[in-house]
């Protein structure tokens, strides 16, 4: 498996999507790896596209097949990483990007250590993040204060990340995220490092 | 200080130079880390840009004051990295690029973990290395074959690297060696990650 992964983690109304949509002519072809789970999808949200929306049965089934990458409860419903097509890209050479939260990069790294890069994304500050939640509207005030509640406690997780980017402006901070998304395509796995001692050595 | 550290290795012969000077457009602004040393300047070589060339007396007493980052001895020689112009350009904010061997790698990493990316960078491979060396015929056949030898031997250290470079074609090795360098830039040490947290926190 030559591929690599991309974690990227940060508070909802960090701007993630918009970043990598803005970056995304500077990486090149990549995997964004789509997230399973027991919750009702929300208005608008499609399956297969923001998540795989399953039965509770179904995904306690997978958790006992040992078929995720890593999972958690959240308000009492599964969210997962499936390791099938994670693995089926990374064999095919691609990056991999995940948008997970600060106790999925800790489980996925600690999975796959030598294939993963990471980086925390986050808006300038508290407020700014306060106001972006509030402006987008798409959250009622109790669900904002959780999500803010919830960044409070991940901001303290930056230094396990291997980047921070800081949007700020757009502009820049797509910059910087094509910058680590084509570092993390050069990071070589053991697996790669051994291949290439050997081959270096023999010819 | 917020600037970074780049540390480049890899066999005499791989095109370290040659690779940073192709890519100096795409990193920006620099500090090259001169190292010091008590062996004599060969033809061609200048005080200040080559080497800081000094004597064995001066160098046992800058090791004695703690003035080296690290420092080893080669064939008899002395080789050091001076730690006052490297905290000075990193409190420039700068970004600082090494050209040292795999030990002093491990010495630079192990006192400024958090400052520190590093690639290696080699030939695609061993009779490659070879051929690159006898062509450019600035070394007499005992030194080649030392080199040979280092660098059989320094290849198995690459899994220390954060990144490899196969300098195959220059302009490919240039490009992947700028987005390694971009990387390091944007790598955040332990105070900055302080200062964030607590900035962010507190707006």
């Amino acid at each position: 498996m030559n591929g690599a992964i991309l974690v990227l983690s940060g508070p909802s109304g960090a701007g993630k999507s918009t970043i990598i949509h803005h970056a995304s002519e500077q990486i090149g072809a990549y995997h964004f790896s789509i997230s399973t789970t027991t919750r009702s999808p929300r208005a608008g949200e499609q399956d297969g596209v923001d998540y795989y929306f399953v039965s509770r049965e179904a995904f306690e089934e997978d958790i006992k097949a040992g078929a995720f990458l890593e999972y958690a409860t959240v308000h009492g419903n599964y969210y997962g990483t499936s390791l099938k097509p994670v693995k089926e890209a990374l064999a095919q050479g691609k990056l991999v990007i995940f948008d997970i939260d600060v106790q999925g990069h800790r489980l996925v790294r600690a999975k796959m250590r030598d294939y993963v890069t990471s980086a925390f994304i986050t808006p300038p500050s508290l407020s700014e993040l306060e106001k972006r939640l509030y402006a987008r509207s798409t959250d009622n005030n109790d669900v904002i204060q959780k999500r803010i509640e919830n960044a409070k406690e991940e901001i303290k997780a930056i230094g396990e990340f291997d980047f921070v980017i800081i949007n700020d402006v757009v502009e820049k901070a797509s910059h910087q995220f094509a910058t680590v998304a084509n570092a993390a395509r050069l990071k070589q796995n053991q697996e790669e490092l051994n291949q290439l001692i050997h081959y270096w050595l023999e010819n």
